[in-house]
């Protein structure tokens, strides 16, 4: 039975199960550029209530993007991943009105760990920050 | 003028002086326990707009309060600290509803760049998550 | 038959199965001081071959002492554990003819994975290098 | 007069100052690719003193390998750079007689930090590690 729903599930409908009930991914305004097994991009604009208090985006939501788009890159073969370790490099600050790009890859897939980078980049192609991340594979199907 | 500045705002002051513009803070829920030179305890309640596709947590929630934690702390000294680079362990999940309590500390303190160190534990003080932030000085001053 | 050899194998013994093949341990002149469940001590002398192009210790010789620290920790279980992903900050160099001593603690375990943390200290108790380290636990059995 | 080095000084030249007294990197037996401004590619072969207790190569040593590289890169331009933080994934293991292959590149270098990202891949062009390291710029000279 679970066998048949991880050969069933495509990328794009793991990313719809998951993103239905992800409060968070929604308040983050997040909008899908392309979504395949093991990588995704997507995209977000600067709001005002992301800023910190130094006017500039909160290094939190930065994560949090580069965080869901690691999530749906390592969930995308219809298994249930979840992360165990990340680490993120801030290289320059965003501001309100950008729109950042996302883009999620797999840099090495085991039987039950795999490693994702995240680049965020501004519409200048320049880096705001660089993620990576450790999922952990339940074994367990979405749905 | 920094100088005089630099001495007269206390750790307390330099906190308001942050929130008073930290939007993302404020929509976190945030409130402080303590706040002193190097070290800060707070905590917040997760709510349903914090859930991940999982009806736990999102990563990025945790990580968001972990780095609040972690610029109070190494700003309280009245000098603009930005993270170069930051570092999670997930180890556990939590649940909406929950209260988490979020401890920063000094590990090390530079000229230039510090490392800190948040706890994140739940209720029954089962850790959460443990991050790890390197901060860069600025020595610019707040205000 | 494993789950016998688990219950009879003492940190004690894991450790030194362990440390009977591990050359580059050997290498590193690393001393006991002791090793429990979950946690050990160990300490080594930084020699003329262990420095970089500064005359201070190379980074990786002391993110090695931490690794084996965290390995020796990890394992005393009598499981056999690898590392998946480690971080070290380096706050202090240490020079030719001082003794490191270093500390290994479990900050978590789960049912397949661990997360310990190393710190390294100079003769005067000032932090040298912060190290964490993710374990994997792959349920062979040492010996 | 520091000005004038750092302008005459080669990405070699540097490479050279810094080997003639890196005892380590000796040990580990590194040879040079290519060393260019911000990047380097470098090689060695995995010798019986590198093991750990499970027979392929001490994590520590791949860091170290890698932390090398790091070192060779950011130092490139003719300014003293010191290691801050770095993090590493193991993805596979290597064993004696392996040749392992290093190229280092910069992701971002700013007035005062950068990082660089190093791949380790064996002779089947398959990852053994991944390692991201955080460079503190002195502003001192080489020489």
């Amino acid at each position: 039975m679970q066998e048949e729903l991880r050969n069933t599930e495509t990328p794009q409908r793991v990313m719809e199960i998951m993103m239905e009930k992800d409060e968070f991914t929604k308040w983050l305004g997040i909008e899908f550029i392309s979504i395949e097994s093991g990588a995704c991009q997507l995209k977000f604009k600067v709001r005002k209530e992301m800023l910190n208090g130094f006017n500039s985006i909160h290094g939190g939501v930065l994560f949090s993007a580069a965080d869901s788009a690691f999530a749906f890159a390592c969930n995308s073969y219809g298994l249930l991943n979840v992360a165990l370790e990340c680490n993120i490099s801030f290289t320059r600050p965003a501001f309100e009105g950008q729109e950042l790009l996302l883009t999620a890859k797999e840099i090495n897939k085991g039987k039950t760990t795999a490693i994702y980078e995240v680049s965020v980049v501004n519409e200048e192609e320049k880096l705001v920050a660089l993620f990576k991340g450790v999922a952990f594979n339940t074994q367990k199907v979405h749905g």
